[in-house]
């Protein structure tokens, strides 16, 4: 059987002001325990900040997205601007304030949020191909915006992020950190990772469903 | 029953100049899988130096060790210098170029390298306690130089940084990368990982292998 083929997109490397470091490499580690291959893509633009993780204060300092998510990446990671749909079975995108603040303006504009471009792009052609995309995290925003169109999508509870993802057009639905939502009709899949988890164990738990399911779906 | 205490000792974020992102958060999921807690500890230290990971190249701007860490740690870590042995039941140092270069100068060293203080401290205080020492991946040179006395160690089969182990006065033992290395009579632990591993589902093996026996050891 041909290996699937993931594309994991992130945002940065660290939560505060990037991809959430836990998230993607369990992402990862799940994707390769079910066999597929797995390819990193971000953006090739500056951070819109740079958080410093120890005092949680801002930092002067600048950092590049596609630089620093090749931290995670291990030097093995591509521009979003060459990713195509047609080259992949799932796309996949960790969480992470980077999601809302470098793929998206979401921390700043809520509802009313701007998509990266190559974001917005890379999801739709997926969309339009029918295949599984997966939100994690906080990232389900970036879906409810981009889809919208009534789209089933969790971030777990949290009252205030589920009204702006009604209030994009996406239904929000309620979610435990174990578990995931799935959109039948347009083969989106979301789970609530850290909007909701304590550790880990629920993150892998959570996330690995989620994608042994994406997977499945494929058959 | 209690739940056991485990120390992770984080060298930066990423791991060609601080530690191995992939290596620490699964050493993290294995040990939560575990039941233990954990607790970050980086040394509050400029890093040696800070390398673009999209390009491999050195970068001008400078680090620092414990603050680049928090990002693992999301935040909740503790400078090196409150590690107290009696605290925790397991020591852990995942790899990365970081433990090479910050934790101590064997990437310019070899040998004959220097091992940062607060590091050599925290293992001789948990080997005077009899304690469990883990070592993944490059760290193992710094168990080596601290350890020495003929201690078992394997970073995997390379055979120049297995020869600079025995110069150190340890013992190399080559290893596969799901397997690990014991050395019973000092309670030291250690597995290949990236120095052999192809991919997460490897590294998974072999951490969760030996995290799971240096648990077991303390009943």
């Amino acid at each position: 059987m041909k290996r699937k083929k993931a594309a994991l997109v992130l945002s940065g490397c660290g939560g505060y002001d990037g991809s959430e470091i836990h998230e993607s490499v369990i992402a990862l580690l799940n994707l390769q325990k079910l066999g597929a291959e797995v390819f990193f893509f971000a953006p090739d633009i500056r951070q819109s900040g740079v958080v410093n993780h120890l005092t949680g204060k801002p930092d002067r300092l600048e950092r590049n997205v596609l630089e620093e998510s090749a931290r995670i990446a291990r030097g093995e990671i591509s521009p979003l601007s060459k990713f195509r749909a047609e080259d992949f079975d799932v796309l996949v995108f960790p969480g992470g304030f980077g999601a809302a603040k470098n793929l998206s303006d979401f921390a700043v504009s809520g509802a009313s949020m701007k998509v990266n471009e190559q974001v917005a792009d890379a999801i739709k052609a997926m969309l339009k191909l029918k295949k599984p995309i997966g939100f994690i995290c906080i990232s389900p925003v970036i879906g409810a915006k981009v889809i919208g169109d009534g789209v089933k999508i969790t971030i777990g509870n949290d009252p205030q992020t589920a009204s702006a993802i009604n209030a994009m057009g996406a239904k929000h639905i309620d979610c435990t950190p174990d578990g995931f939502v799935r959109d039948e009709s347009k083969n989106v899949y979301s789970t609530p990772a850290y909007m909701l988890a304590s550790d880990t164990v629920q993150i892998d738990r959570g996330v690995g469903a989620m994608l042994s399911e994406m997977l499945k779906s494929l058959k």
